[in-house]
């Protein structure tokens, strides 16, 4: 057992604890950073689909880079197996390490959630979560390896990617979801295309029915059966029904949990202890437009998040913390973007929301007969009375991947309709719309005409 | 001679005069509008460099559409051309028609500029400017055909597109411009970027000496002497050496005009005279961070100013007027694209701003081992002490296009890096930088890093 002491402690090296890390050290030069993990090798949390079809191939292509340079250099990192946090005397014991701390941030992430209809199904040899350790994605590549039929359950992005891409190398995909894929993050409207385009690339559909259990024989699952009795046979199944944080350590040490059992953080990501600080996944999460606790895990709001802590861990200094979560995302399915911000029309109706929405379709390039040019269509929401606009969802070629973070960045600072239709945009015949009629101003016009 | 009447008239149909139709009818559904121009046929005025390589070839390909659904419909066109004014009796006198309008919108664009050194070429068989007349285009297109040797004088953008389109199809061109190509719009560290990618694509650049005159030998020019002597040869001279506002109508109005002889308007589009309106390039901008008259003429900001006026016509109702151009746009060199909007440092300096820049690098996919990722650059630049940010360029594949638009936003919303080094952005393997190292983000915090 060594004994080792630093001024700030995290707990986890996914992109919230790595970011947390840097982010430390840039704020607070002269303090001692150590990141605790327990593997020594991680992986893109993002890429992990994409590790499963052509476009990474392998395990190895989606390794999380460390970082170098002057500041990721000062992180020191051990690699060992947090047991138990000791708040009161500031000491976290591993299972080769005990560390005393001034400052702690968890960084735990999440795991993955299972419903408790397959619960059971998680013994058997070919029913898989998606994990996000390193040798766990291996483990499921290698599985896959020989298999042909597999059936993703989930209709979240990562289930659309991961079937997207296991269809892209021959296998035989049916992907299990509700009335409609991506169903929290597009309305119906746009929701259709991405449907069409998955079916296009080969995978088979099944929604609206859910999944009422897993038909085993001896340690092998053989299908799955929905409410309606329909049964789908499979050589494997894979799980992508959400995540959960990652939160037992930080219960046993006594910390408040919130919501879907996150960590409790004010807008500065601090536990009710002043010095202990919760980022990413494992973080008890508000929605940005009803402070609601939210289910939403991306990356990039860890990253956000964890950059809020790094620079608060001894003072509150920013103008800004972190004001709940936007749920921003992207993917691509086929070689369409989709891409969605906000809240939808669906979740504004459920949230009882005076909404009016705005659409707007053209051509993301102009004229039309610039050669890569195609459809690009765009949705803003707002709230009627005020038109501060609260939900985007993009579709287009790969650039709808930066339109949504414009939508995010207005969403963000709260601004309204009437900021949008006369906004200064960059225009240009190879990379955008046309100046008439880039489809955010259109759209936000379009809202304009409805409540005047 | 056609005696008329209408509610709203517009004169011109580039751009601004068809964005301010739409929105006038969009606002004002009960009223008629009518749009005056000289010529039956437009060209997109941001696609002209790309008629003449192969990216669209052609001078057809390149046709303004008129647009068309219930709004466009509504719009009547009238071709003629406007001889003169007459503000008191709201009436116009065109060639052919007299038309009495109730609303005026000036929408009549601008010409190209030639400074006095090259006047006198403008009678040559072989010297022309980029005018965005549709059979001038063809013309131009038409001459080139056989010539092999083109001197473009002009390192603005459309310089850059029209020396690099030029090359593309195998011409010998030499571009003459000042020490750094689009120097207005990018410091020397992203510009250089720029001449290389220029130089591999065969443009031969001769920056840094002014052209001093055209030498002629009858009716031809056959080349261009530099201040130092220089000398090149050649077959063509175009001169991209900028527009000015084609105002001599509105001034024989008695209409008041500013700065570089734009027609002087207040934030909401009007003259002087409240029924009397001014949008595009003919009208007199102001630049957003020092309302100090501006030169900058994009069809994106004449398009927002249009929108603005369009809105306006009846009553003031809007939010938010048009609060000066903040220089937003983008172009693409070779297959990368450079976009810049706000203030340059070099520009910062000259205007006395205590500013401070931050500048981040890295790769537009994550992991960088996605098959399709390149290197992507992010300059942000802020005011020293408030943080705000009032200026960013950006280098990168086609998205950067639309990640200027996230820092126009950011500019035009007077936001601070201190929203942004929290922004919430929407990550994903495939279409955008890691949520760890998002640059716009990296940016501002290495600007905070400065100034704290």
């Amino acid at each position: 057992m060594k004994n080792r002491e630093t001024d700030i402690l995290i707990i986890g090296a996914g992109p919230a604890g790595m970011v947390a890390a840097m982010t430390a050290i840039q704020s607070n030069p002269t303090k001692q950073v150590i990141v605790i993990k327990p593997y020594e090798k991680s992986q893109v949390p993002c890429g992990i689909p994409y590790v499963f079809g052509n476009t990474l191939g392998t395990v190895e292509k989606n390794a999380m880079p460390c970082g170098s340079g002057p500041i990721a250099d000062k992180i020191q990192k051990i690699i060992d197996t947090v047991q138990s946090v000791d708040i009161e005397n500031k000491t976290i014991t591993a299972l080769n390490h005990t560390i005393k701390f001034d400052k702690l941030i968890f960084a735990t992430g999440s795991i993955p959630f299972v419903h408790k209809n397959f619960q059971d199904g998680l013994e058997l040899e070919n029913v898989f979560t998606i994990d996000k350790e390193y040798h766990k994605v291996e483990e499921l590549k290698n599985y896959l390896e020989e298999r042909e039929k597999v059936i993703v359950i989930g209709d979240g992005f990562i289930g659309v990617e991961m079937a997207t891409e296991l269809a892209s190398v021959g296998k035989e995909v049916t992907l299990i979801g509700g009335r409609h894929i991506l169903g929290f993050s597009f309305d119906e409207d746009m929701a259709i295309e991405a449907e069409e385009i998955m079916r296009d690339l080969g995978v088979k559909l099944a929604l609206g029915e859910h999944a009422k259990h897993i038909i085993r024989k001896d340690k092998m699952a053989t299908g799955i059966e929905l409410c309606d009795g329909t049964f789908f046979e499979t050589d494997v199944i894979i799980l992508a029904t959400g995540y959960q944080p990652n939160t037992a350590l930080a219960k046993d040490a006594g910390l408040k949990l919130t919501g879907y059992d996150g960590i409790w953080v004010d807008e500065f990501m601090r536990t009710r202890n002043k010095d202990i600080f919760a980022v990413g996944d494992c973080s008890g999460r508000r929605d940005f437009i009803t402070r609601d606790s939210s289910k939403v895990m991306l990356a990039s709001t860890s990253a956000a998040e964890a950059r809020v802590a790094g620079g608060s861990l001894y003072k509150i200094k920013h103008l800004k913390g972190f004001d709940g979560t936007i749920a921003i995302f992207s993917t691509m399915i086929g070689n369409r973007a989709f891409a969605s911000a906000g809240v939808t029309e669906k979740r504004a109706t459920d949230e009882n929301i005076d909404y009016v929405s705005g659409f707007a379709q053209g051509m993301n390039r102009h004229p039309a007969t610039i050669p890569d040019a195609s459809k690009q269509s765009v949705k803003l929401i707002a709230m009627r009375e005020s038109g501060r606009i609260i939900g985007g969802q993009v579709i287009g070629d790969k650039e709808a991947g930066e339109i949504i973070n414009i939508i995010g960045l207005a969403i963000e600072s709260k601004l309204t309709i009437h900021s949008l239709i006369s906004l200064q945009v960059a225009t240009q015949p190879l990379l955008t719309a046309a100046p008439t009629t880039y489809p955010i101003v259109l759209a936000a016009q379009n809202i304009l005409k409805i409540t005047h």
